[in-house]
């Protein structure tokens, strides 16, 4: 069999550099053919020279790259990721770059009709309609990779899709969630990056503090599994083993456990339908894990979770505008300018001040991106 | 789409009146053309003018059905159960009888290439290598009944053999599991008849103290899922929500969960790929469950459990061996003759006096069984 060709997008990421050491592990079925990062253009080069890709490209200090492709110690040429999205040498799109940077790209791979495996919250998020309907029309296939969503997508194979009753998401609660009301007040941004389960980027850590994240995943999962926010659940299950359940109509539920390791929800999206032992996954034994808890996630303890839910029923630009006024807060929460209970007041009153654009092009959604940051800035200066 | 023509054999035990609840539920999609039962005769008559079948048998009282029959009292004709089961008018049989009785009509589906759903333990145990041999060459397709091994199969759905790595059988631990090895030396036949979970027949329920039953079960995985003995493994799981558990290659693992009600596994069988609202199974909130415990089930308070799992390991005639020996041994200790122990020390002393014979006939099975009851009976009779 051909191997398959890979677009690593964000490659020198969390997601990214996993993504190339599943495929470092799995060298006879996938080619490494084009890679893009952000800003690390000394680990994009050490990447660029490991796996040869036909195609590079960096967000930053283009010259670096652009004299390693020039004096031959970096042999591809040039190429911007929305082209390497959309190249017809490449079968497989990683998605795993971060805010809007991800949505060009992935809009190129739905349109060509290519497989994409999305990492990039924000995508699905800010532009969920458009990426599903760009797929529809193509014959894309849109693969989850976070854990979350890759619990519900393998829970799903070989199941038909009228059969979904509800997706139930499990929620760690993050590193707070112990804390009262009271002490939530005086929160730390020290303290709220100490997640007790996964070790993510600081802005994703306090996203699960908040429990936005989950809120997030709940809109994506709206759009990759196509099933109405109101059938989506969050439940709190501290240990992270069960990724996410999936309830049926006749009243069973499947799970997917494992030990929290990206690698295998990653690879997972490379190989399917196919299972592979690949990067070497540390193995699950329930017995020495013991006990798995379920709770309630209080709507007062998380006021962000329950705008984020809104916002995803309200759907349209709302859930880009909740994105946007979550990212600036946490900035400002991480910075210390405001206290951790202003988060959920800077994305209530940003929501509160759009005006909602139903179906909105994605011009209509960078722009609303766009206003919500300068909206949520504003309020933030005002403030303190 | 035309009615899928069932018979149902055993069908006034606890697995054949949940299967035409099913049934019943599902009255567009499903015949029922057979029914056969055991002892009782009013029930079946019963069931009989609700459904209609064309064929019907009892193994007692003949001319009580027969007689119901020459009236017209019942609109039916007598077949044998054998019949039944390769009838060119049948689609799928439920072999909900109980020990022996359920192998000859199991081997007369698997040879006619029928769906059968076996909910019959012995019928794997005693002859999975027959079945599993007659229905490659028929084409006919075995599906599981019991919870356990419809959780496994479910997570099977869509995923390729070749990717099991491990299957995990939970199990509750039954009425006995927090005693002593002190107490068990004392414990009553009521102490071992009080499953926590699961509302069973006596021998089931004397058999899930043991564990006995959870050992079986790994030998009808083995021939359902085609996985060697070393693969399965048993976890005590005291809440029966988790039924069973795959892990895969990959480091992956899928689980399904559910209320303890047989209605769901059942319907399974039988509207498999499709899954329907059917019978209104109650549903499964983890948030009110809150906690399910994982625990290694120990070889020294489980003696009958290393036992059967050395039986299946062994396999030929050693499983039948073993089932017919637990199943005089647990008569005599439910009639109050024997001590609990002595339930394993009636096992492993018949399983240790027996000569295996290898890939035994159908003959050679029975001839095992009735050798082990034998010996099992004078071994019992000697010790009192």
């Amino acid at each position: 069999m051909k191997p398959i060709r890979v677009a690593v997008l964000g490659s020198t990421g969390s997601i990214g550099t996993q993504t190339l050491e599943v495929l470092r592990s799995l060298p006879a079925s996938f080619n490494v053919v084009a890679l893009a990062a952000g800003h690390n253009v000394t680990l994009l080069e050490e990447q660029a020279r490991e796996f040869r890709p036909r195609m590079v490209w960096c967000a930053r200090e283009d010259e670096y790259i652009a004299d390693r492709i020039k004096d031959g110690r970096i042999n591809a040429r040039w190429a911007e990721m929305d082209e390497m999205a959309g190249h017809r040498d490449v079968d497989l799109v990683v998605v795993a770059t971060s805010g809007a940077a991800g949505l060009g790209p992935s809009l190129a791979a739905a349109n060509a009709g290519k497989v994409i495996a999305i990492a990039n919250k924000e995508v699905l998020v800010m532009a969920g309609h458009l990426i599903t309907a760009a797929a529809r029309r193509s014959g894309a296939e849109v693969r989850p990779v976070d854990s979350e969503h890759s619990a519900i997508w393998q829970c799903l194979w070989g199941e038909k899709a009228d059969s979904i009753e509800r997706l139930v998401i499990t929620a760690s609660g993050g590193a707070l969630r112990d804390l009262s009301d009271h002490e939530l007040e005086r929160v730390t941004a020290e303290q709220a990056l100490r997640h007790p389960n996964w070790q993510m980027g600081q802005k994703i850590t306090v996203d699960s503090a908040t429990l936005v994240n989950k809120g997030l995943e709940c809109i994506e999962a709206k759009w990759l599994f196509n099933v109405p926010m109101e059938k989506i659940e969050v439940v709190l299950h501290r240990e992270s083993i069960v990724h996410s359940l999936v309830e049926f109509c006749d009243g069973s539920v499947k799970a997917q456990l494992g030990v929290p390791d990206m690698r295998l929800p990653i690879q997972c999206a490379l190989t399917y339908p196919k299972r592979v032992m690949g990067a070497s996954v540390p193995r699950l034994d329930l017995k020495m894990i013991g006990t798995l808890t379920f709770e309630l996630a209080p709507a007062s303890k998380f006021p962000c979770l329950a705008l984020t839910l809104q916002a995803g029923r309200t759907g349209g630009t709302a859930p880009a505008v909740l994105a946007a006024a979550d990212e600036v807060a946490v900035h400002y929460f991480l910075s210390g300018y405001i206290k951790f209970p202003e988060i959920a007041h800077t994305i209530e009153d940003t929501l509160n001040a759009h005006s909602v654009v139903a179906n909105p092009s994605l011009e209509q959604v960078l722009e609303a991106d766009r206003w919500a940051r300068e909206h949520a800035n504003d309020r933030v200066k005002a403030s303190v």
